[in-house]
């Protein structure tokens, strides 16, 4: 990226900082409006964006879909991907904005907000592209039929299904919008991306290059247009709810996401919340396997929609090669793990990040509440860049597996709860059980057994949850790697959102198929 | 297929007649039951199927799927392949099976109900079967992390959803399910087959087959359940909303494909009504596409999802080479024409068939009531093979284009409506408007102008509807060739039960992905 890059994109950060945000290509704006406030500095940024009514959007998208529909798929994909190029050069611009909105860790913030989210988009247009070619567009049908050959010409159009509306996030604004944006984009259709109220800088640049590319091809850049609201006045629901709105990607908590996958008519891609499982069986090295899962659970303070939330811990403890680590052993290694983690000044404030969501520290102190051995309270520390940072380390606190209501949802943050199951057996069933009621997005397993890791890997796949096994080192269950880890396939409750299925691009479009003799 | 081969399903056929139907594999029958009428003979078929609770069925088919997801896919793959060359032998039985509950001609029972159907089934085994391969079983990741390379072995698994349940429909009892029976069952889903009391032979066939080839693998014949009910006591709403039962595929009137597509967490694939439009604009040779259209109104009397019922015709006529044809000679040509095939005794009884429900009595004695001219009334005639066969030959009556609420909803039987459009442009907004409010699943142009043809294309293509264009000759708008004419694929409210379409097979199983580091 060149040695000032860094140093540039945090320069072209705080330029647009306090100011009308005036790069996209939207015109004659009915307002101006921005409520984001960022959680290193618990201030506001001061951004305005355009704003417009519902009304004004759909028009606009309708006058472009027409024209983006014919436009050929070729080229549709060139243009982009030329966006992707453009998006390269504000990586670091982007990681600022993210960090600043959603209190990201500047390492996450550059590679989930900037590469990761363009790899994504990349393999978006490339999946779309993939399936608008799967069907020739036009052949010739010759029917023997004794005495002569009736011959027929076909042709098959992929045909858009119109407006899509791609609805953001406040803890992954690009990361999770792009491959919506851009499967609806690459398969015909025009955009509305709504972005989160508390999170819209890093979408707006995506959205701003992408306008510009197309005024550069002649093209209205209404065909993807950014659609900011505010918290006292979300236009979410209007425009969800808004006949001419055909397809619907959504990440978010489950209610509003139920809510959208009801409604009639709708093509509806949701990201969803899970309830995320650690089964704990055996393990070569049971300290590799704790600083493992201390990471997990510390990274973003808890924040990503892969983190894990319940550990099944066999009452009678985990087999290890040095004999049974027993169920409060694990717990004193994992709290004293957390603790150091925590301490480090060279980790602690890079992995934690800050808290997004002021309610997040509300329910990190209800935990406290929770039926149960409280191995480890929440707290706060300095971070040293960021005086005035909202920060929350993690709660650690022990449940009886019989209290099954205690953790059978999602509790959002740096919450870890250590169920005390009778036996692996029971943790098998209690983290798919889970995962077929509430949903689930990742799983990890420690298991040194074979026919327990299969168990585990038949279980919790009919439960449609990937499953980490046995990870220390670099490697997270948190994480997810572009192209090869399968995110929210739509087998279980947590959603449908997989870019990786072909189905996330082909219900973007409709196949119609026409046909008429050759003339004789 | 051999010289004896009709006479010999003929009397097999007739061997079944007044019988328990004892092929199925399905042990212990809780009792016999069985409603079929022939409509040729309007009596009683007097064939028994046994019957299973509600329970018994999903108990069955949930162990049966645990045994059957485990099969190797190719293995699946290859047992349905064989349980479609023991059907063969069986396509003149089931075409008599056809004719005797559907009404449908021999021809068309044959045709559609045998080697149609199997085609179906085998592109849909085909598709499964590609889809299933469209990701590695297993891969190495390896990522240079600057000091030691990070390696993660990867492995991808294609889970079926679980118990699926196909609903067949009273006139293509073959046709429109085998798709959704093979479709999830080469995914790995175990399948009970709910067939319309009034036409279960024809698929009991299909079945008992299937049955047969998984017991010779040592199989349980459960993988593929047959579930009769009778119209006193039926069963589908208790099997559709049994919390097991993850997928649905049905074939029938709207309303309750409806009320299915609202079920929460079910994939549900539909193929419901529609209202099929044919746009006269010009022609060629008006007395050929009269000739051609007058056959798509008779055939299988009108009782196909993909048959004409409104035809939209402006005021001011339509242009041929030798001058205009007013709307008036058009309705008369065509009155005569529908007579001409109907007294021909070579043609009409066989186009026609019989009809399957009494009620399309009923609609089209109604039909003569609707506010416009009536061209032709219904008549019946006698079928001289069999003189008790239900009859009903097409009304056709003449419409203002004002009166929208009269031809805004499918009139299921022999029923033919002249439209008086005010022009092409309105004919054409009409047939789109309809197609996207109501459904459509055919629809036929005739013009002889390009600019027109490529806007009826392309407005009915954002309707997802199918146009064939000037058709003569021996194919027919109601006709679909298996594997390139693209049937309901799902971008109106027709349905979306398009076996061609990838997400027809995708959807019947999840991709779930797992990983672990290489060890050391």
């Amino acid at each position: 990226y060149g040695e000032t890059a860094d140093a540039d994109g945090q320069a072209s950060f705080k330029a647009l900082v306090g100011k009308k945000f005036e790069e996209l290509a939207q015109q004659s704006p009915e307002g101006w409006a921005g409520q984001e406030e960022s959680p290193y500095l618990q201030d506001a940024l001061k951004i305005a964006y355009p704003t417009f009514s519902t009304s004004t959007l759909i028009d606009r998208a309708n006058q472009a879909f027409h024209q983006w529909r014919k436009v050929d798929a070729a080229e549709r994909a060139g243009i982009l991907v030329e966006s992707l190029e453009r998006i390269k050069f504000r990586f670091f611009e982007i990681a600022y904005a993210t960090m600043h909105t959603t209190g990201q860790g500047y390492m996450m913030a550059f590679q989930a907000s900037g590469p990761h989210a363009a790899d994504r988009a990349l393999e978006a247009i490339a999946a779309g592209h993939e399936e608008l070619q799967r069907f020739p567009a036009k052949a010739l049908w010759d029917k023997p039929m004794g005495k002569y050959n009736l011959q027929i010409n076909k042709e098959w159009r992929a045909v858009p299904k119109g407006i899509s509306l791609v609805i953001g996030c406040s803890t992954f604004p690009t990361w999770n919008s792009v491959t919506g944006i851009y499967g609806s984009l690459v398969t015909g259709n025009s955009v509305i991306v709504k972005p989160h109220p508390g999170a819209i800088l890093p979408i707006a640049i995506f959205v701003a290059e992408i306008q510009k590319v197309l005024v550069e091809n002649n093209l209205d850049p209404n065909i993807c247009q950014l659609a900011v609201d505010t918290f006292d006045k979300m236009i979410t629901k209007e425009l969800a709810e808004h006949k001419e709105v055909k397809l619907i990607d959504y990440t978010g908590n489950s209610a509003f996401g139920n809510y959208l996958e009801g409604l009639q008519g709708k093509t509806v891609f949701t990201e969803k919340t899970g309830v995320n499982s650690v089964i704990l069986d055996s393990a070569e090295d049971i300290d590799k396997a704790v600083a493992n899962l201390t990471f997990s659970v510390n990274l973003y303070s808890g924040q990503m929609c892969t983190a894990p939330q319940n550990f099944y811990v066999p009452k009678d403890g985990i087999k290890t090669p040095n004999g049974v680590v027993s169920f409060d052993e694990f717990a004193q290694k994992f709290v004293d793990s957390v603790n150091g983690l925590v301490d480090n000044p060279k980790a602690g404030p890079f992995v934690l990040g800050a808290v997004q969501n002021k309610k997040t520290l509300d329910r990190v102190a209800d935990a406290e509440n929770l039926p149960g051995k409280v191995w480890l309270k929440s707290r706060t520390f300095e971070n040293p860049m960021f005086k005035k940072a909202r920060i929350a380390t993690p709660v650690v606190v022990e449940i009886d597996a019989s209290k099954e209501d205690v953790f059978s949802k999602e509790l959002f943050g740096p919450i870890a709860l250590l169920i005390k199951t009778k036996d692996t057996d029971e943790s098998i069933a209690l983290a798919q059980k889970m995962a077929m009621a509430h949903g689930a997005i990742s799983c990890a397993a420690y298991t040194t057994d074979a026919n327990v890791r299969e168990k585990i890997a038949d279980e919790m796949s009919l439960a449609a949850t990937p499953v980490s096994f046995n990870l220390t080192g670099g490697i997270y269950m948190n994480q997810n790697a572009a192209f090869s880890d399968f995110h929210v396939t739509g087998g279980n409750p947590s959603g449908n959102a997989s870019f990786t299925n072909p189905e996330y691009v082909t219900k973007r479009f409709t196949w119609v198929g026409h046909r008429e003799p050759v003339k004789a």
